[in-house]
């Protein structure tokens, strides 16, 4: 049994999963297919390797990851295999990979350059359905990655927003928000280390601050903004009970500083 | 092969229904996994109630339920497994669990307690992923349910709202929209009994109002308000061809009475 | 292994698509079932027959399309399985399936009504859950469909536009717009034939032109309008990396002309 996960751009309910499913099907009558998400905004290449980034880790040992967030799709960009982490993706080389890659560095690169594998004709405006999907089904099957083109030298890499840490503060930033409005830093709980019961540590939030970082969202009244660890192992701020992004009117990229004494 | 059913407020594509579906593929590689529905509004642990109550029947005795509404994630709110009407289920005991329970009393529950289930360490924000994800593929996996903790005497209960019958009428509320826009009450079928075919039954819904109970949609023009006893047993009111509760302007808590002499 | 795929227009999320899940695990568990689209407007069978027609067409053979878009649910309109290209469907003979039987005539034909297959007793409202669900399970365990009840003589059809062909244009319209905004005409590629490379042909979209027909999307700078062939082989308008249809502000049924001379 091979597992192929799907992340896309192309909106729930969309024809082109639909497509990419059918071809794989036909091509693996076994695979098990999961949705990880196809509610990626449209060309958004950062928010697609964030998505890939925190939920590929669960997955079992070898899952096969499928990845269409593809703005240059059907020009010369090209589509990779990678394995990292154990896990392994086909995606295009766009970025969407590096942040995976920047937490653990691939183990094997290869460039799609093996049209057998491929339906044909290739449509210039879906690879996903006519490259990827036929691919990831083979690969399921269990072909070897290496029959599917040359080796890929080095993935092309996006910048990601680091915090900067000084004596008394750490800055940091937006960087993801989930359905529930909750605000995720990229602030990570390592660097917080001794002061997450420090109930002075103060945290600001573009106008907004709160103090102490508490444990879950619960442990304070509804409708009070805190900071907490999340389950993703960052600094995190919620409005208990309600959704701090439409309430506080902040968004990606708002800046989070930590101050202690 | 296992049947497990997900639904959770998390929304749909989202990062963490992700999580609980690799965590169980990692644990139980052949679990079947069936999204009942992440569109649960965040939080709201009635809706989810009576979205399980609803579906859960339908599915195969013995499939395993798991349900994430959770405000009060982390604190010291049991999570607990139910087997209740041939189904099993786990969720946090929050009155998630009340309505099913309200028509056919468990015969099982036990509260997760045995850590060696779960996957250390617990996110306090994130049990579904942690404890609930990973128990789930154990108990898909055959582990039996005494093992995962001690009996639980009882659930919380949550207030159902409960039509009122007098000689001349019935009131009820409005307690489901679905999304044809259609206004589903709390008035079983078993209550109209002889009136169903009485055509001079008046059924009001806000200020507005309509005659007879219909078998169908299309039993009337385009535009017309109708009652009619809808798939899930309970009167209902629909637009023909149109959302009701989007022109009436009418929501949950609307109340809806039967008049007949 | 039998595949079975969902269309309908129930809201992802539904209880309605759970349920038919339900039903159709309970009666045969080994059914793979996949979601094509639960996202179809309320009641839009024309939306629904485009979906179907450009998704079935890359699953393996033998797929079983099971299509619940059904406005006159409960009344006398058929309920029909069809088998066409080598696909297998079911659905209310509303016009769901004119458009595949259009592009390739059904060579089986047969109307649901041997009820001992469906579940008892049938809600009106709901027959995707207690006729089409049970008989689809039992379409993949095996059931021959002949047992179903009679043959059909013939598929309802509904219009659906053609482009209007002149010597020096073509005149078509938009018939479907994806979740990118791009703009899909009912011109085939293959009335554009000789014209493709020519650079001088103008493409008319309500009040905006633009020329050529490009290979793909990051052809041209972004914010650029083009016309290109889409995956589906149809002539596409496409705002580069951005939203032509909420930009235009052009929607279904706008006219879309080819000129040159």
């Amino acid at each position: 049994m091979s597992i192929i996960t799907l992340t896309t751009d192309f909106g729930a309910g969309s024809v082109y999963v639909a497509a990419m499913k059918g071809v794989i099907l036909s091509l693996c009558p076994s695979a098990v297919i999961i949705d990880i998400s196809h509610e990626i905004p449209p060309q958004d290449v950062r928010r697609a390797a964030r998505v890939l980034c925190e939920a590929a880790q669960w997955f079992p040992p070898q899952t096969l990851h499928v990845a269409v967030v593809d703005p240059e799709v059907g020009t010369d960009r090209a589509i990779v295999y990678a394995e990292i982490g154990g896990q392994r993706f086909l995606a295009p080389d766009n970025g969407l990979l590096s942040l995976l890659a920047a937490k653990t560095p691939p183990t094997k690169l290869i460039r799609l350059a093996e049209h057998s594998y491929w339906l044909e004709p290739v449509s210039p405006t879906f690879q996903g359905r006519d490259i990827m999907a036929p691919v990831a089904a083979r690969l399921a099957s269990g072909l070897a990655p290496e029959l599917l083109g040359p080796p890929w030298p080095e993935l092309k890499t996006i910048d990601w927003p680091k915090p900067h840490e000084s004596p008394h503060c750490i800055k940091g930033e937006i960087v993801e928000i989930d359905h529930f409005g909750n605000l995720i830093t990229n602030i990570g709980a390592e660097m917080l280390a001794g002061r997450l019961t420090d109930r002075r540590v103060r945290v600001q939030c573009g106008q907004y601050e709160t103090w102490s970082i508490y444990r879950t969202y619960a442990d304070r009244p509804r409708g009070t903004l805190i900071a907490l660890i999340g389950s993703g192992n960052r600094l995190e701020l919620a409005l208990v009970g309600d959704n701090a992004a439409h309430r506080l009117g902040v968004g990606l990229g708002t800046p989070v500083t930590l101050f202690w004494e």
